[in-house]
């Protein structure tokens, strides 16, 4: 079959591909970060992208036309999960449907805490081998280590007495062992840094903190976006690709755990370029990180892991594994030390899993004292409330609308979003990230203006728009708020909040505070009760409180009561990583989380009716 | 570029190759078992093969003119290691140089001993999992397996967890559970017998046991040859093919791991067929093969391992590890259970194996009184001398030669190789392997061959031909024995044993009398006092006790102390498969076993040159 060219711009990436599949499938083969919310399955319009009017593709169809504008259409805009390929191909991808270069969260508030890492290493000076000693060089090892003390030795990993041989002759029998418990991780020549890397896998973004074993300093961090986001934008839209697929559960993993490596690879070269005044520069590399620690929600970790999510999507929602785990890294094919180990936190149950226990752990759910609320907002919301000696919670399905999907202008809070919204003198203000043109609007910022809108009397307590409001006007599919006018823009067309848009919001603020409600009913404490409200997650962090509380989707409480604290999955992952005592923490947050699922909560459905109002 | 076709007869194998690469790579690739004893290095002349005249190959060499006759030149004989292609080829592979389908021993004398599997197979019905029971299937499984009393489970393999939901649900949440102590190996429909492996991997050949873990029946038997000889038919030339190539390692290691699972496969494929009367007939899969026991020499059990080799090969031949050990079999590539563990016996030190180990352990040796000789004859020697509670043992390199190698007209015991000579009447009598015509003639024919020239004053002490003896003749090379005439051969020319092959086998039987010797002078024992004289190897089973004596290979001894026990490594194999209490014992055994390293030893060269002495 003759092959066809496709060159994506503004990306710079070509690619030969076979007649007759998706533009979105090429993106995927061309690793070109297109958005795909819905997995290239409803027609959510979040692929868009444009091409000449000439090219050699698909005619538009039915769901096309259906969900393009006309004028979109007439511009060569596309759905790229539609448009087949006919011929060589130029595809132009609008800002908003790049789902790469943003802002990712990888900073969260820290607490100090003592270093017990779980990998630790010792240096020992072997005798050389000859005719008078002729002993393995792995019996030789392990009698250093008993003669130090270190008498239960586990049985060694096949991996390292493969690699044992030639480092002890490369450095004169002199070697630095990496102990984990009375198991070898790492052999390695004596003095070399042992490294950590703590990763927090979300839905959307990935995180991953690269550190230093002994010192427990953090040498570099990284922010990515999840690679899984071309497989469906939410949870459940990857999990019923990944059930149609007989090849779905590698295909996902596999890309995750390409990332990883990458983001391992980049790490280690961004941490050997600092370099300390009067130090010679320390060259770090993949093949020191002796350990791993990797949260993430349930379906994360099952992707991550290769366990089947089939049974985690239907009813009643049952994991595979819980508890939590340590995983030879070489087992997944992660590019580090050959005998490292990967720990997973325990999951709870559900979709809640070792973030939020990573969460807590971060937060330090066991000593807060009072009532308090411990909140992560991402594409799929897991809440806590601890009260009463009770720890409880919950997870609701609040969407990727605050990631800006299924918006209209809707965008990631990259350069050019809109992320602040203010109706000051019957005018709309914004303000941008980077302070670039507009291009689009993301979470923080559709969530001031509906706060606005409500203020302004643009929009009554269902979220329906005042049609005789001088901000309100009639747009194509119904009414509109311009918030950023055309000749204002990237692009040139106007950024606008639609009916459509609230409601999108309404669904994901109601399922956070009907999921809050719950809670509180269920221990039987009001929300003006609670202490502390804690958010963490990267939009939990950039929005504005009052906003949140002025469209409802927090109770009403004084400002002082919250704490926004980043990126704290993260944080807990490094903790995680660094000391085993922890680790037993976590074990124990997860072990006395009670777990309350939603879905058969007779009370769900008009908790749900009653959040949803502004 | 362009490829050559290569027709390989008669075993009707096609390969495309690129131009210039050698016939005997060329075998390699399409998998012909073409002999090449040493490695491609010094024109042993093992791999002869026969072109037609007009075949489009490099011009014979120098080294080629050196090693083959005239006549064979003149009939388009050519060495495969030195022959390059040019073109399309067809080659005709003699018998002689063909290395499949020969005798392998896979039988050896069994002692009944108690079962103490280390898998055990338990069935467990779970409550199935619903709204009122979320426990993830993981945790469900081990609160079954608590409640059973087995409380210490150790952390689960990943692979098995994969495997957990789907087998849940196929099969009403009933399920079994190879247990291997804390471990779970294998989960499966219940009632699935699970099987294990036990294999011996010789310098030359590899045998297979296909075991019911549970009855410790033997359920199928098979022996193939080691793909490694193509490499170098002794332990050292593939050591040095090792050193040499980067990617070698892998290469070998791969070749024996595939031939494994071929075997694997064909040996269920075989007990699926075996149908008792009256019950259904059962099938077997290498998905049930929940265990394996590996035994071979130290090199054998590197290659496997994928162990450097390289300070094995040189002084003072260290070992990168000698104590037994348990890999998982996935982390080698083994086509069985995903959780199964392969366990290795010990090795003893220098070349001496697991497979001595086993056969040390299948003989008893802890259970022998008085003194006693254990030999395990291969390409590679094993002796072991117990006597006053004291067990020392060495290795000699006694080489190929008993396997033909090297040899005017030798081939490996296969159809149509004379096992058996005598001069009765001044005429050289033969008897061949399934009474076929003589192709050549093999390690138990030549020994005989030797031990009768002896007796009839054909061969002087130092292994001179008498040049007046009616049956010496002046051939091409020196003086020689015609043992078949040319007329009665498969191949139409005489088959002769020169000058130069008794100078190989008196190397041969001179290193095995000399480790026999320097052991009984170590323990202060004579040769007389042996009680016992122990036989292992398929050469050593098939040899006759009275021609070894005659050349003196072996000590003179009355013939009730001497005991032939075919492949007792592979017995002990299967012994250690089955139990754990016999892994013990080899351990211990491994433990007590002195080693005499013979090539630093001062009396060594005196020994040798004594005991090549016929």
């Amino acid at each position: 079959m003759t092959k066809q060219r496709i060159d994506f711009q503004p990306v710079g990436r070509s690619i030969s591909v076979d007649k007759d599949i998706t533009i979105l499938e090429a993106s995927r083969t061309a690793g070109v970060g297109l958005s795909a919310i819905c997995g290239g399955e409803t027609g959510c319009g979040s692929c868009r992208v444009r091409l000449s009017k000439e090219a050699a593709v698909s005619p538009a169809n039915a769901l096309e036309i259906d969900t393009l504008t006309r004028d979109e259409l007439k511009n060569g805009y596309r759905l790229a999960c539609q448009t087949t390929v006919r011929g060589d191909l130029r595809v132009d991808i609008p800002p908003e449907s790049l789902t790469a270069a943003q802002r990712t969260q990888v900073e969260g508030d820290e607490h100090s805490f003592d270093l017990a890492p779980p990998v630790i290493g010792y240096t020992f000076d072997l005798v050389k081998a000859d005719r008078e000693n002729l002993q393995s060089d792995w019996e030789r090892l392990k009698e250093a280590l008993i003669a130090s003390g270190i008498s239960k030795l586990e049985q060694g990993q096949l991996c390292m007495i493969q690699q044992l041989p030639t480092i002890l002759r490369d450095n004169s029998w002199r070697v630095q062992v990496g102990l984990r418990g009375n198991t070898i991780v790492n052999i390695s020549a004596p003095e070399i840094p042992l490294l950590g890397l703590a990763v927090d896998i979300g839905t959307t973004k990935v995180a991953g903190y690269l550190m230093d074993m002994k010192t427990g300093k953090t040498l570099a961090r990284q922010g990515e976006m999840n690679p899984q986001i071309a497989y469906g934008e939410d949870i459940m839209a990857r999990i019923s690709y990944l059930m149609k697929q007989s090849s779905g559960r590698n295909e996902l993993q596999t890309a995750i755990l390409a990332t990883l490596n990458r983001m391992i690879s980049d790490l280690c070269q961004s941490a050997s370029g600092q370099n300390e005044e009067g130090t010679p520069q320390q060259i770090y590399t993949p093949q020191q990180v002796v350990e791993m620690v990797v949260v993430g929600n349930t379906a994360m970790h099952h992707v991550f892991l290769g366990l089947p999510v089939s049974y985690l999507g239907v009813a009643p929602y049952i994991a595979a594994a819980s508890a939590s785990m340590d995983v030879p890294a070489r087992e997944l094919g992660l590019d580090v030390s050959a005998g490292a180990m990967v720990h997973l936190l325990p999951n709870i149950a559900g979709f809640i899993g070792g973030d939020h226990v990573s969460m807590l752990l971060a937060t330090e759910i066991d000593s807060e004292s009072g009532s308090s609320i411990f909140l992560d907002i991402g594409t799929n919301t897991e809440v806590t409330l601890a009260t009463k000696g009770r720890k409880i919670s919950c997870s609701t399905a609040s969407g990727p609308a605050f990631e800006g999907a299924h918006i209209r202008d809707g965008m990631r809070a990259a350069d050019g979003a809109i992320e602040r919204v203010r109706i000051i003198d019957g005018r709309v203000e914004y303000q941008t990230i980077s302070e670039e043109k507009p291009v689009g609007i993301c979470g923080s910022g559709i969530l001031d203006a509906i706060a606005q809108f409500k203020v302004a009397g643009i929009m009554n307590f269902r979220g329906g728009f005042e049609a005789d409001h001088p901000l309100v006007r009639k747009g194509e599919n119904g009414l509109e708020v311009v918030i950023a006018s055309g000749d204002r823009t990237r692009h040139g067309h106007d950024i606008v909040l639609t009916r459509k848009d609230v409601s999108e919001i309404q669904l994901a603020k109601g399922a956070i505070r009907a999921g809050i409600e719950l809670l509180l009913k269920e221990t039987g404490i009001s929300a003006d009760e609670l202490d502390h409200f804690i958010i963490a997650g990267a939009f939990g962090s950039f929005i504005d409180i009052n906003s949140a509380m002025t469209i409802g989707m927090f109770p009403p409480l004084p400002p002082d009561r919250f704490r926004q604290v980043g990126n704290a999955a993260g944080v807990g992952a490094k903790q995680a990583l660094l000391s085993t005592e922890k680790r037993m923490e976590a074990t124990g947050i997860a072990e006395s989380v009670e777990y309350l699922e939603l879905a058969h909560h007779p009370d769900f459905t008009n908790e749900f009716a009653t959040a949803m109002r502004f």
